[in-house]
């Protein structure tokens, strides 16, 4: 059984949210009951990513402050002018971080440290239901 | 058969250049018939990246403009005077953003959104022929 | 027998050192003796990443520039004022580099091009003893 599926939502509030998903996978991994093998953590659509963090209340609010940086909200996008939505600074962001990250397991437990967290950071501007893909394989 | 190797060639004009790879990507999943996994999409090369994007003509200039902002053309380039081939910035953009996407599918199909493309972004200063390689692996 | 874990460690300097994985990560695929599959290439950890460069003394010195524009050493991070390390700028930069890294091999070899490193990039504001994970899929 080298591959399963799993799938799950989240409510988030858009404009940069981080959320921590490590309970989730770490969940899901006990559920598979595969041992040896990588999770592929995978968000469906353009405007949010998913990376690793400490997931404590500076960095919080640092991430955020940086992806203001490298891409202003409130700077001219020629995606606005296609589709009028106004968030064409979250699909820059979102393109830059990428919405697939893959995390080594062994013996049933994910290899992260201890201060490293899987996380989901949602770059729209408006709240979103985000469907989440964790992809297993292994043994 | 748990991998299956599909590799195409891909001419592009450089120049933080997107390309989008969807249809190739899901052709060849058909191709390999493999219902469930993932495939891991790699352009081979130090001055190019993949990443997903909704692919319209907006986007298409907004995020080489952010490119150019985290690493301009004309700025100087330690690696230039080793060189002297001018594609420094290529080089620190296609490190920023990576050269390796992994997507999941399921009932063989890519769980992309619906306005999320796979593309390649070729950021060399002159037309490059790129080499991708799709690995599947699954059932 | 489809995944194998290899792990090392490393010492780094710190301060968005940059070390070339590839020659380890060749030696362990010939050790797992695969033939075709995938490398995740994972550091422990949440001040530090994976990417590929061409691993030459100019990006050496222009990789971490684009990183001090990107997020600078001695600007006022939140995360200072939780923990008071200082490494603030280096949680922001290793989350928008990421920890992992999935590179393909054919026929016993790594598919990347000539000019093309496997890295790890250290970011912490002092010398570190890295954790690095090869997971290994395939046949």
């Amino acid at each position: 059984m080298p591959t399963q599926t799993e799938k799950f939502s989240l409510a988030t509030n858009g404009f940069t949210d981080i959320h921590d998903l490590t309970p989730r996978v770490s969940a899901a991994l006990e559920k598979v009951s595969m041992q040896n093998g990588i999770v592929t953590v995978f968000v469906v659509g353009s405007t949010a990513g998913i990376t690793t963090i400490e997931f404590e209340p500076g960095l919080r609010k640092d991430l955020p402050a940086a992806f203001e940086k490298l891409a202003p909200m409130n700077m001219r996008y020629h995606h606005n002018d296609t589709w009028g939505d106004g968030n064409g600074y979250a699909h820059v962001r979102a393109a830059l971080l990428g919405p697939s990250l893959v995390v080594p397991f062994q013996n049933g437990t994910l290899l992260l440290g201890t201060w490293q967290q899987i996380v989901l950071i949602d770059f729209d501007n408006r709240p979103r239901q985000r469907e989440i893909v964790l992809q297993f394989m292994g043994e």
